[in-house]
């Protein structure tokens, strides 16, 4: 296994809310926590070394659908808003990881979300097979380990 | 309060996978089911005769900010699949209304999904204000009421 | 060359703005013209029985992406209206196919666009490779041949 | 009108392909390109302190919808590429602006873009209404003038 820094806390981000993810209510519409949410998550992977998408020798990517995901919101937040999001890996199973997100403007709570991704080979036109997560990967996940 | 009929079970629609909903692992994204969970929401209110948006004499509009949104899934689905989706209303709070959602694939559970909306007033600029759900639109809502 | 029908006009489908379309200035985002396009297109395509995405017999995936896309805007449209498009195939070239849309509300015109599709083989992971137009293909799209 | 600087060739930005803009193709969904290109534009408003969405003293919302949107792609990209914009402000007319876009991977042009804006009061359910471009706006937006 890779040696890996303690522990660190979450990893942090901060994006601005661009105006693809509002609505029509003014506000930024709720599905943009979802994407804000997977692409902290690729940061995170980006920094600790993981391929998002990671083609074996036999071509076939190995990658990391969701089975669960889900946000509460707790503030509205609206166009041009900047964005802190910290990423914690709250549980590493055989194949799955668990994620959960905070969000914040201006330092006031506007949501909390969980994803739960599966590790699996994308055969094209099968359906995706979970696998293990090689331990290389755990170790380097370790880094973010964060309690719930 | 206006007379409805008797629960019929969860509001049915169905739609087609869109190319807009894939990703570059080959299948749906994740976030699409959100969005699919509020445009069969919308077909509901439609279909009881509840508006979605709804500007009062003064100008202000009521509608349905989220405060939590989760989906599990549980197998992939493709560009072109048609997909049946069941909504029903699990609760009607004083202001919150939760639907729930279960997605199919030919016959197969693809996912179940749940979302809490609270009617509020959208006052241009300042935070969505939380009201009451009128009566008229609680005996609408209660057409599709199911259990959980 | 499987034998076809006359031109029959544009084709023709009618879909209503969902909330994900929309933007924070209240209208409908100029986006998603472009997805109402594809979408059409694939319909069209399904209409005459041509695939979206083709397996080939060596697993190779034949698709249609983009080289250029335009759209003019003439209203404004909001949630909940319903657009009625008509699509037509404008020219066939070699390897690609040029698509004319005319959107309406309400019988006002309120957008057109024009968009370039190339047919190329997708080999993963490599640029896509433009490839002609099976005989067949061209003489079921021409059945929705139409002036610019 | 506020003293600028003189014309500094096209604002430049950088930004990395997400998970959200990819498609069942495996590359970048064409859509994309013009989210990229409306928050481009945006960033490049910030940078000359033009605000994207301005309210009046009477509450009215000034902002910029689009009246034309176009988009060339001579190369395919793919998640986790990093893509280098380039936002020249072409023409500034009474009430609209012309962006060029120029998209770059590793050095490589991949795509080109035009987006015309409007300057618009943006009444709550009424049509935009377009206005006069402010001087002092005329001015800032003069900082990215370029050629076609």
């Amino acid at each position: 296994m890779t040696p890996v820094s303690p522990p660190s806390g979450p990893f942090k981000t901060r994006r601005r809310v661009e105006f693809r993810d509002t609505d029509a209510a003014g506000i930024v519409h709720f599905s943009a926590f979802f994407f804000w949410m997977e692409s902290a998550e690729h940061e995170l992977l980006r920094e600790v070394g993981v391929r998002v998408v990671d083609r074996g020798a036999d071509g076939v990517e190995a990658s990391w659908p969701r089975v669960s995901a889900s946000c509460d919101y707790t503030a509205a937040i609206r166009f041009g808003d900047e964005i802190d999001i910290a990423v914690g890996v709250e549980q590493i199973g055989r194949s799955s990881v668990t994620y959960g997100f905070r969000f914040e403007h201006d330092g006031v709570p506007v949501a909390r979300g969980r994803v739960v991704a599966v590790r699996c080979l994308m055969h094209p036109g099968r359906r995706p097979e979970a696998v293990p997560i090689p331990d290389d990967i755990v170790g380097r996940l370790a880094v973010y380990r964060s309690e719930s």
